[in-house]
């Protein structure tokens, strides 16, 4: 398929998941009459799911001297203009959908997880930090750590159908990079080691999961598809397909034998 | 005694707490005249504990989209309806001030106590969510989680007399269940173990004590009484009055023959 | 040099930090048109760091009960009143920017980081604890905890020139005392280990580092120059320039002969 086939089918799962959203909040809206207005106002009253997440951050996020206007367009207009961003979105709400149990609905994800909210937010502010509008980006990173306790620097590389699940206390630092597909758990640092500069976080690759709690520093790579158990404190590189548990972490099946799992 | 007898000593129960909440608040105005105009529209204007609970978490929970007169009427339809809430809410209060040293009054855990505000708002969203008012219980929950950092899911039960101590962070899962007089301290998750439904969360016994930053996971049984220390990873059964330690945790005395305590 | 040069002293290197403040804020309106207003109410419009500290905090920590406009009076007031508490704000402005590489300017400190805001809303509700105003004391601490997720008590004392590192999820316990030029990163808690009350909170002595979700837990001593690893659990004494690690954490180098750093 060409490139352009590629849009156009990233344009086509976004009008079919914003269909789903718009058919969930209509039978919401009905069953409960009490969340009529809420439902309106942030999904139903909006032609697009860019106006409908725009509309949402603007409000979590806004405060007496932020105004919701001002981040309203400025989401707006960032998601309007990347089709990147709107797709990266789609795919981080298909994740939820499939990989959290809990997740029983599209617009569930959309309204109510704070860590796709925050994702979202993020992606934003990285765009705004490549333009070199920095400030700006610091400033909503610092909303979405007051409002959803997750602490993202904007210059953090995030790939897509990435899920934030539960997500309070979230802290990835400016030089990490997190692949595609990847699954991270609440109370998880993605950190630096010192107090010197340079590129200084880890690098998180494609499929990788992240259990509550695990804290992993310093300028590591953690390899495709490996896991890192809750509670874990990782401080060296973990091989692809191979697990890591443990404070500090070893090797499930030892240094130079590590167990590979499917 | 009979049922009816303990409804009026629950009810006695209620009463002599809300008027040691007055006296509080009275006392507090009097002393803090910056407080006066506080402590007046969120204790002294109200002529129950239920009412003013509800104003405080309608006031707390609300935002630009949710008002906080529909979370006011919820709050106090439900608390109304159900004497069983009332009760839980006052053995809270109590366990608090028991098994807290820093709690210094019952005003103080209503009006300040984040764990406290948080487990009253997800026992009105477990009503809900036992009504099929999935949607709406969906919705507390994530307010719950954004304002508190505290994200219980609605279906999970939770028993009375349960201290939930800082409460920043704690997760607890949709089949996780809690018994009565179990204290949690903050960064706590009672989790699942993988992308699979069904009943995936810990089971926690009466009197249970779980240290800060303890994480559990699976359909694990933590016996009454048992303590978990702080930061502790545990993945298996824990038997009664039995305390289990690290990451991964293990039981104190050993697995064949665990040392019990008082 | 005599205690009236000092105070000059302080007086200067405020006096410097808040130009260099406002010519940060200067340039980022200049190059942001969308951050313009933002930035002039927070900080341009006013003629002193003790007033866009005191205005930034009451806007951030205020409530529908709780109003700025008390909050903001109430940091002025104490602010104003105790040169001791603008010079450890002008220290712990420093600290960030020296020791926090992503910490790029004195504004964008004072302006999103959580950490230095909760320690210096802090710091006023010390005062008034000290001072017997303990209600009103408890209220912004809580305030604080709901804001930034950062649990401080107010009787809790803390030095100059601390670093709170991102801060989410810190919790610090009624008789804890915290030295200068402490850095701490998120997550941590120095807490107690039971039911009874007294002085049961740890001492963390001047220029302790503590890494992100380390558990200090009883009234241990933590020795000048003692660095904490992430994820520890510590219910031992450290003894200074000492590296305490793991769950439970044990000195590196050994209990009778921990190895010193630099």
């Amino acid at each position: 398929p060409s490139p352009m086939d590629a849009a156009e089918d990233g344009g086509d799962e976004e009008a079919q998941v914003w269909d789903q959203i718009k058919a969930e909040a209509k039978r919401d809206a009905e069953a409960e009459p009490a969340l009529a207005s809420y439902l309106y106002s942030t999904i139903l009253a909006h032609p697009s799911l860019e106006r409908s997440l725009s509309f949402h951050l603007g409000n979590k996020l806004c405060s007496s001297t932020l105004l919701s206007t001002l981040l309203y367009d400025l989401f707006l207009d960032t998601f309007s203009n990347d089709p990147s961003l709107r797709s990266a979105a789609v795919a981080d709400l298909i994740a939820a959908r499939v990989r959290d149990p809990a997740c029983v609905s599209f617009s569930h994800c959309l309204l109510n997880y704070k860590g796709f909210l925050a994702c979202q937010a993020h992606r934003v502010a990285h765009k705004l930090w490549s333009q070199s509008r920095r400030a700006l980006a610091l400033a909503l990173q610092s909303r979405v750590a007051d409002v959803f306790a997750v602490d993202i620097h904007p210059a953090a590389k995030i790939g897509k159908a990435v899920l934030f699940d539960h997500a309070t206390g979230v802290v990835v630092g400016e030089t990490a990079v997190i692949g595609n597909n990847v699954s991270i758990l609440h109370h998880v640092t993605l950190g630096g080691t010192g107090k010197f500069g340079g590129d200084r976080h880890p690098k998180i690759g494609d499929g990788v999961l992240i259990g509550a709690g695990a804290t992993i520093l310093g300028n590591v790579k953690i390899g495709e598809g490996a896991k890192i158990g809750a509670g874990s404190v990782v401080l060296i590189d973990v091989p692809p397909k191979t697990t890591a548990v443990g404070n500090p972490a070893r090797l499930v099946g030892g240094k130079n034998k590590p167990r590979q799992h499917d």
